[in-house]
């Protein structure tokens, strides 16, 4: 196993143009949506993500109408960035996710940052998805999602998984008394995940606003904090040496892991929460950074 | 997809060959192991599992001191039993294992079913194991083993776990309030289990004996049955087409999921609670299945 000669990581201090862009994130993000208790959590760690990530990212790809977009009631509302990798970098691409939607029986709130790198790396995906239905529910799905098929390549576990000691923060948010196991309706999406996967459901009971709130600003944060900085730290700028043809068959997974992705998370839901012609034209944007 | 022009499963009418081979079994397993909650339900499927595969299986191929073995203090107990698939079947070998140990905090009773598929098919194994660390806890591990990287191939997901509907019984087994979900140490363990596996602890409390007996002779038993007959029916003598290099890569992949599961189940752990030497001669005979 080598470390491959990418570029430093970049050193934590800000730029001013990284508080700037996570000034300009928070704000937009705060004047569009009504307020929700995951999503200070949410924009630190997207913040977070902007400081190390910074060389590595060319700036936002999407136009203004994916950026903020609604269906025509204005009961839906959304935003969408996506931001590619620098040339020589390791990252595909950043897709940051926001969406806010009156569904029959209240509201739900989803927010997603996820992180696809590209072949110069075997290394990991990073994955975060936080899903409120109300202030007393979370849905947490939070992975390095891996890139190999791990029964095959155990040294792939032991690297990115069992030396990173990962399980020790599954392990700290399933100890939560108000926490149970989350799986996946999609039998795919659950195949898809590491075995240090944190998929939970944490449900405050009524009246646990409160509660829910500790919660979020505790132990996930925490966590949450800690996983993203062994993504950052062991998985960027670093991977295996592989081969040719190992490395096309990484890419030939990766691709059959994004197209199910889109099929199952984008093109079965969007339609329900937006017009069909506003689903499509998000879709349709996303699409194109999975499919490049 | 294709079925496979394989023999036909035997039907389900008892032969006088398999009535005595499952009387042998039940008075070897009674007459040399001290009671057990689990035993006769264990007992029940090995028998199912003989009167199916009967005419798959060449007799049992290993030596009296595999069949029954124990520690030079007598305190730990074991019979091992392996019949390999006949010519022309898909069955590699089938693998019963019963172990009665006393441990420093008490007994723990390890009974496992497991039974391997051979390259004709690329349909599942078959995983039972049923661990008692006393009369009042249990965990159960029961699965379909993938024999494919389900990241890769959506199609095995839908044709082995979605269309038999094998999500059904482990959403029964874990509404049962005494059932928490199992991970084992092993993240690799964790990466080789279908995303339909049952991996359940199961915790009656103290005086909790008879609670325990009705879950085992109760939900446990049915969905055991369940899911032993939807891989009698749906496993057996089925399979996809493959090419060449599609056969080549699933046996390599079973190669190093049997490799990798003698290291952590039985190397790992069997010189514990046997002698160095009984140790040593029975993973050699399960090897000798392993590896061939």
């Amino acid at each position: 196993m080598l470390t491959l000669p990418f570029l430093p990581v970049p050193t934590r201090q800000k730029s001013s143009a990284i508080r700037a862009c996570a000034m300009d994130r928070r704000s937009t993000i705060s004047t569009h949506f009504p307020p929700l208790l995951h999503r200070d959590l949410a924009l630190d760690l997207a913040s977070a993500m902007d400081s190390r990530l910074e060389s590595r990212l060319l700036p936002s790809s999407v136009p203004d109408e994916i950026k903020s977009f609604k269906n025509q009631s204005g009961t839906s509302i959304g935003s969408i960035d996506i931001r590619y990798g620098a040339p020589d970098s390791s990252i595909d691409f950043v897709l940051e996710s926001w969406l806010h939607c009156k569904v029959p029986n209240g509201t739900i709130d989803i927010t997603s940052l996820l992180v696809y790198q590209n072949d110069r790396t075997d290394a990991p995906h990073f994955n975060l998805e936080l899903i409120q239905g109300g202030p007393t529910t979370l849905v947490l799905l939070l992975d390095l999602l891996p890139r190999k098929d791990l029964a095959l390549f155990p040294n792939y576990i032991e690297k990115y998984y069992q030396e990173t000691n990962l399980d020790k923060f599954r392990q700290e948010i399933e100890k939560l008394g108000e926490v149970k196991p989350y799986n996946s309706p999609s039998l795919y999406i659950r195949s898809v995940l590491s075995p240090t996967a944190i998929a939970v459901s944490i449900n405050c009971g009524e009246n646990g606003t409160v509660k829910m709130e500790e919660i979020i600003n505790g132990t996930v944060r925490n966590v949450a904090k800690e996983v993203l900085e062994v993504w950052l730290d062991e998985c960027v700028g670093t991977g295996t040496e592989m081969g040719e043809e190992e490395r096309e068959s990484m890419m030939r997974r990766d691709k059959v892991v994004k197209s199910k992705s889109i099929e199952i998370d984008l093109q079965a839901n969007f339609p329900k929460l937006f017009d069909q012609e506003v689903s499509s034209r998000v879709i349709a944007e996303i699409q194109k950074a999975f499919e490049r």
